[in-house]
Formats: C-alpha cells, structure tokens, sequence
C-alpha cells in the first residue's frame, strides 16, 4: 500500500507528540483494524495536528482538558499527557490544566484525570532512572 | 452578606473573562438560589482562574475545548468562547480548537460547538456596529 | 388494546408524580410511537416507581440528582422537578440537590440544572395566581 | 481550491443520503469554518460512508442508534433519521431503533429521539403535500 | 416465583444472542440484585429484542453503535459484540461499525471499541482452538 | 500550611462518610496535587456536604443515584455507595436506586453499578468478618 502523503505527515506528528507508546497502540490494532489506524494517522494526526493556526502545546493542552472531561478514555488521556510532556509542557501546566477540569466536569473526573496524570510522571521517572 | 476575598477575586475575574454577559446569568439566578451563584463566583473564578500557573488564555482555550467535547452545555460553551476572545484569543484560534474536538469528540460535537462559536462572533459584530 | 396491570399501575405513578405535564408528553407521542409510551408507563413508572424499597421523594430526588449530572434531558429534567414538588419535596430541597450535583457533574450542569428549576417553580407560580 | 476525489465522493454522499438539508448546514458553516467544513465532506462522507464493508441503509440505522443513544446532538440525529429514510429505511425501522435505544441509554434518550423522529416525519409530510 | 412469559422469552433471547457469557453476569448479579436481572430480562431481551420490527442481526449492529459512541459500557460492549456474531454479523462488518462510530463520538471511542472487538475476536479463536 | 475552617470541616465530613478509604485517595494524591486535594475537602465536603438544606442520607442516595447514571466514575461510585451506608443507608436502599436508574440511564450503567455495589458489599463483608 502506497502511503498517502497525510499519512507520513501523520506519522511524523504521532511519534513526535507521543512517541513510542503510541506507534505501540497503532502497532496493536494494525492487524485487527488496518483501516481504523491508517484514519488515526491521517485525520487526527496528519490532518489537524499539522496546521498550523496553533502550536502543538496549546493543541496538547486542549487535548488534555477534553479528555480529562469527557472522562471515560483513560488511555487516550495517558497518550497525551505524555504528548503535552513531549512538546514542552511542564509537569505543572498538565496539573492546572486538570484541576481546572474540576469545574467544568466535576471532581471524579478530575480526580481521575489527575491519577491519570499520576501515573504518566511515575512511569517517566521510572524510565529516567533506567536510562541512567 | 459580608463578601469573602475569594468571592471579590471571582467576581473581577468573572467581569474580566466573560464581561456582562456572565454577570446577567448570575443576577439571573441570584434570587432563586444565591448560593449556587456565591460558589460559582467563589470556586471556578475566585480560586481557579486566579492561579498563577497558567495565563488566562491557555485557561480559555482550556474550557473551550472541554465545553466544546462535553457537547451538553452550550450557553457556557458561548460564555467562554467570548471569554476566549476577551483575554487575547483570536477567532481563528476559537476555531482551530473546535476544529481539533472533532478528533476527540466526534463530529457532532465539533459541528456544534462551531455553530456557538459563529454566533458569538456574529454578536460581537453586531454589538461593535451598533457602537459606532 | 387490553391494558396490563403494569399499565395502569404505572398510569397511576405517572399521574402522581408528573401531573398533566407528565400525560400530556406520552398523548403527543402515543401515534407516533405507542409501543414506547406503553413502555415508559409498564416499565420505569409501572415496575420501578411502585417498588416499596423507596418512598417516592427519595426517589424523585435521585432522579433529579441523575438527569442533572447527564446534564442532557432537560425536558425529563423539568418533568421530575415538577414530579419531587408534586409528591414533597420543597423547592429548596430541589435547589440543595442541583447545587450538589456542581460537584459531581461540574457547574454548567448544575447552572443548567438551575435554570430548569426555575423555569418549573415560576410556571408554578404562575398556575398558582391564574387558580386564584 | 482544487476539491479533492475524496470531498467529491462525501459531497455526493452527503447529498444522498441527508439532501438539501445536509448542504444547508455545510453553507451556513462555510465561510466561518470552512475546513470544518471541509473536513466534514472528506472524512465521514468521503471516506467513511463511502466504504463498501456495511450498505448506506445499515450505516444509517448505526448512527441513529448513537445518536440517539448520546442524546446531547438533536440536530445531527434529525439528519440522519433523514438520511435513514432517504436510502430506504421505513418509519418502522427508525422507530424500532430508538425503542431499542431505551435499553441502553435510557428513556429519557429514548424519548427525545422519538421526538426528534416525529419532527422530521412531520416535516416531511407537510413537504409532500406542499409538493401536490 | 413464577417466571413470566416475558421472562421466559427474554431468557432464551439472552441465550441466543450472547450465550453462556450473558447468563453468566446474570448469575454473578442474581444474589445481589435478583430484580434488576429479573428486568434485564423481562425488558430489553424480553420485551424489546423480541420485536418483530427489525431483524437480530441490525439490532446487535445498533447496540454495537450505540456502546461503542457511549464508551463508558465495555463489559456490556463486548457481549454485544459477542452477540453480533452470535447471530450472523461477520467481523468485518463489527469492525466497520466501530471505524463509522469515530465519526459521530471521536477516535477515542472507535479505538477503545476495537481494542474490545480486538479482545473479543482472541477469545472466540482461542475458544475454537480448544475445541478442536 | 495553616487548615481554613472550610478545610476542618470537610476533613471530617469526608472521614464521617468515607472512611479511611476516602482519606487513602487523598492521601495518595496529595504530593502530586496538594490544591486539588485541598479543593476536593474544602469545596465537596467542606463548604457543600456541611449544608443544612438536605441529611447526609440524602446526599449520599443523590450522590450514587448520579455517579451510577454518569457511568464513568466508578472509584467514586464505590467510594460513595460506602458513603451511603456509613451514613445509614441500608444495602437494600443502595440496590432500589441503582436499579431506579436503568430507567434514567440505560442497563449498562445500572448493571456497572450493580457490580460496584457487590464488589463494596462483598469487601465490608470480609472486612467484618476480619474483625471477629
């Protein structure tokens, strides 16, 4: 199969905001759901994370808030708090960004938002130690 | 009632944000339940948007997304799309974000949330022409 | 059509609760759909509103807890506020309940929750003067 | 703007399966949003409906069961309760679906797309005789 | 206690739909709460999946959609998709359901929803290989 | 860090409805979080749960009756299931409105409920039995 250019611009854009965890989940379903995957890639990734009306911080940040009240994607969460992480995000901003939630969508969903958050610094710092 | 700090704070941040329009709401529902208006003054602008941790801007953009994903609450959608642009965003920015929901949230819910956005914004045209 | 036992149990519950409103809703949509009012009537008010395990104000304020956390059923929303003053509960019963679920559910839900119920209690009020 | 293969092929989707319609909203969101827009024709109509896995008239049945089963997206369930009968579903099938939907999400969703069903049929007889 | 006719129907539409998984929930729940699986029998199995108005197999793909765009019901996610292929639907055409669903709810939905199609199709195989 | 009253007070109203379980969460969030802990204890059960308007019986049955319709949150429907019978619920109350809600929110949710009242059910059992 010829890649589209939208799906190597895609591509790029995945593994740029959430690295290798994210090829592993696309890696998961390849087999099940070709079609499914090459759509991640091409629309979310390759279409919209690529313009450029804003940076990919502030695209990042309002991932987070949304799935953060949406509450019910623990996993897409996790993926982008590691790419708000990834495009330069301080640990604090994911913080604020998920207390605010509170607001908005209530304290379970922040709460969980926030062990969400939790557990994403905790496996950083794992792997950190690892590396050293 | 003496007013505590907390709701003297909200209540500027309330003015700042979402303007006059956010003050009608809450002399709305003043009289039926004044408390529920004491902690929305209190909580979400008096102890939230006065954190330090993010400008007011990424905080907007923040609860647009949110608002915009949750898809079940369109007249604070609207409150905080003017919000948005009342701290510095601009209308293509309001625009970039919703477009962006589609991703996380559906189409519905970006169709819907652009529908809010275009008439806040036809508002605001209306309100600076009958200004001149 | 002979009606069940369910059926007219549940007519019953639905009189009680709901008054006219509540009839009213079903006849708009007996043509269209018949099968999903005798439903509505047999089922939540014929089978779960005449269960003994709660009395009816406990359960028509769980059930304005809950469509004011899902926060998208504004109609039934109204219905139930209207069905916990019918069978005891006071309007600042009703009001401790919404601004409750700003905690659950976060404050849109329990601002929108809010405008239901006056909206309810002013039709009330209305009503009231128009008997006098 | 050279339109794509793909924005051609949703457009004549968008136009079989939710008509006039389906473009009014397209147009009215154009000059605001126009990538929305654009994005709107090309994923779901383009690519999505498109596909030859499911026939039109099963898709269409899938998306008034989530629609009315999210119950927070009244204007894109009434198009798509269009679209159902535009590609060959009865009335019967539409209203069977939403029954169904009781079981899942509830009869307040239930209910609301069943008067989202009776709107269109509505609309759609009066269309008819306008026509004689 | 005398099983009703409804329940009697249910409990063979629960069989034939999701099999021994289904009753199996059943069963886990019947101490605890013998009356909300008396009515999960008697009504959506009993009741609504006896209806003539459409046939099995478009009501499993309509539970499909609909679990899949909700994303907060895996368990019950998976024995509908259990039940879809219990009654003639082919993998392919779940899998196409799920892909159609990021259109109305987001990707993150569409990918949770495979990843429980993913899990569901091991377990069959897995099953099968046992068999042997 | 000197405790506001507000603090004080919904430090021990979480203890009073909660229990330990309730405290571990803090606790357990409190070094990656400290202000929103201190927002969930002075907000939700500092300046709400203290209200006079309603018993705690009461805001514990709105409290599950909310968070089994939202269907999302199920570590706080547990802890609040707990929550209603510390503060004198009996079981058979918590199972009438879980079951209650099937008719607001559909099934899945009820059934989810359900198992996340056995699973507490089952834990204060070996819990007491521990302590013979």
């Amino acid at each position: 199969m010829k890649k589209s250019d939208r799906f190597e611009q895609g591509w790029n854009k995945l593994l740029e905001t959430q690295g290798e965890a994210g090829v592993r989940t696309m890696e998961y379903l390849r087999e099940t759901a070709p079609d499914l995957v090459k759509y991640v890639i091409e629309f979310p990734f390759g279409d919209v994370y690529t313009r450029p009306g804003l940076d990919l911080k502030t695209r990042e940040i309002a991932a987070v808030a949304a799935l953060t009240a949406m509450g019910n994607a623990a996993p897409q969460l996790k993926a982008h708090i590691q790419g708000a992480l990834n495009v330069g995000c301080t640990r604090q901003e994911v913080i604020e960004i998920i207390v605010q939630m509170a607001t908005f969508a209530g304290f379970p969903a922040a709460v969980n938002g926030m062990l969400a958050a939790k557990d994403v610094f905790e496996k950083r710092d794992k792997k950190k130690q690892g590396n050293r």
